[in-house]
């Protein structure tokens, strides 16, 4: 084991190599995809609800799963009798409420607070950390940045994370609108700028054993997907949704970073540096060709009723998605997503190393 | 030794793996940098000129440096005794004359022949394979390519390539405008599609070991590396060009594509799906500020007078490069460019497995 992977041991003891995370997807990361991941070897997020309100009864339904596990199991799980619920729990700070955060992580004692998009920056991960800190000595501290302006910003803190996660331009949902960039350039320079004792995981653009293991290469300690996990039986997803996620491939060209599906389902207020990744859909392709908003909006609102036929090629709902959805093929339970990737992931280096080490 | 590997390992038997390759970079690889990267068990290539004609003093010259190779050295070079010239050669084929092309082929036997942005698409691509395979047989045909549709319109052709080259967004110098994609999520889904037979090479974002070793897992037989080379001594590049390679960084911000450069040296003409990566400076910044073309054309041309002033921060020349540009910080010899990357992939691949594989 590295020291940055036992250090993660550590908070999260039933984790198993390679690390796995399963992102903190607004709404769709529900505590039943959260305790899934976490229980199969890796950790689950739940992600931010619609009002922080809404994350109180996740929590809540995390921790009556947790509880309930040693009823459904032969053996007892590694997930009981930790001292913390094995879960963690996103935030978007720009519209989350700091005073129902805190209540609720305090109540439930969550393994993980993870935070991303702040309105006015380090000023606030630094609050929202401390507070949190205060409220659950336990609750690890992970924040999201994509930037090396971001890096050195973490770097005059005065709260340091107990996990950094760098999420790369091919990443879906919210990500940086102008300044991003691929995994593949981006981690390894932020890896340079960032301190080595605090373990990075990488984001954006994985959703297989091969990303995840080029991941690692590139210097993270572990994985998060998101995308991938949309496509899990335990996601809180509409199937319409999750039937695009799955159908969907050419992430090139079929998706795009676009304020547009934010401005028709009325999600305003996303500080300007962050735009989400979408599949294309009738409504983008409209919008280029220059139909009004207003039509764009009626049509949608039209879809919107039409429930799962909103989605897809013909559709007009948003699709946030990675642009990796071309290695999306099946929806699977989040148990075997998690031991098909570690098990490639351990795959590939193998081959690779052995390939390649023959002279 | 992977099948794959043994097949690059026919035409180029003195290659070692990990398998590195130094972009032909328009004008800037030259003769020496190729076969400075071969002598060091890569495969150099000699890149497009300013015209096709000036190609064949290029490969004159790595000719004869091969020759001149026993005089140098106390052991024979695994270079001598090659059937043919152990350099490749690199054309654009919208600009570049096919009949020359082929005569100096056929000429000088390199031992590869890098076909990329063509104005008609796969056709043109088969008719100067077809072309090159007639006038010199052992000269093998590599592909680049940065899209699935790219990959689709391969398999429809009548020639097989014998290598392809998948080209991420994050690369420097001409790549796709608008359709491009980071290695991260773009490879692994080319690598679905493309046929099983054929060696993939990964180029853009790819800088040192580390990025080396992410494109092997994604599932690359060898990688290719451009930007890192505008930074070795034997590269055919201004000094004050090369200084700015080695200071920028932050290639998430500090470059961009965009056709600005090409216009204010007057390169036109390539095909729309193309544009090139360059590191920002005065030109663009006053150009997004809006000021007039044709002031920023004069003062384009006052820089060009001054050698290597005119790039950097300050400067206004064109300064083609990729977006991994923050992990190059000095000038290496080309050797140890390719020994440093090879050790570290191998270095990181075993580090990563034994991190991983301890439960």
């Amino acid at each position: 084991m590295s020291p940055l992977i036992t250090t993660i041991s550590r908070s999260y003891p039933w984790m198993k190599t390679p690390l796995i995370v399963s992102a903190p997807m607004r709404v769709t990361s529900g505590p039943t995809l959260a305790v899934a991941v976490s229980r199969a070897g890796g950790l689950g997020f739940i992600g931010p609800g619609v009002k922080t309100q809404d994350i109180s009864s996740d929590l809540q339904t995390a921790s009556s799963l947790i509880e309930s596990l040693s009823a459904s199991q032969s053996q007892p799980s590694a997930l009981q009798n930790q001292p913390i619920l094995p879960v963690g729990i996103g935030f978007q700070l720009w519209s989350d409420d700091l005073e129902v955060a805190i209540s609720t992580i305090s109540k439930y004692k969550p393994c993980a607070a993870w935070l991303f998009a702040p309105r006015h920056g380090q000023k606030d991960l630094d609050t929202w950390s401390r507070r949190i800190r205060h409220a659950s000595p336990s609750t690890r501290i992970w924040i999201q940045i994509g930037t090396l302006a971001e890096a050195r910003e973490l770097a005059q803190g005065s709260e340091e994370p107990d996990v950094i996660v760098v999420q790369g331009a091919e990443a879906g949902g919210h990500g940086r609108a102008n300044d991003g960039l691929g995994v593949m350039a981006l981690l390894p320079e932020m890896m340079d700028c960032l301190p080595a004792h605090i373990p990075v995981f990488a984001a954006g653009g994985i959703a297989d054993g091969r990303g995840a293991a080029a991941a690692l290469c590139l210097g993270a300690t572990g994985v998060v997907m998101g995308t991938r996990f949309l496509a899990a039986t335990e996601a809180r997803i509409s199937p319409g949704y999750q039937r695009e996620i799955v159908r969907a491939s050419n992430g090139a060209v079929s998706t795009t970073r676009t304020l547009l599906y934010n401005r028709l389902r009325g999600t305003v207020g996303w500080p300007e540096e962050y735009s989400p990744r979408t599949i294309i859909n009738k409504s983008f392709i409209e919008h280029q060709a220059g139909r009004p908003f207003e039509e764009l909006k009626a049509l949608h609102d039209e879809a919107l009723k039409a429930g799962d036929a909103g989605w897809g090629p013909e559709g007009r709902l948003a699709t946030y998605a990675g642009a990796a959805i071309g290695l999306i093929h099946d929806v699977k339970d989040a148990e075997t997503i998690v031991r098909d990737v570690q098990e490639e992931v351990l795959q590939r280096l193998s081959n690779v190393q052995k390939a390649n080490s023959a002279q």
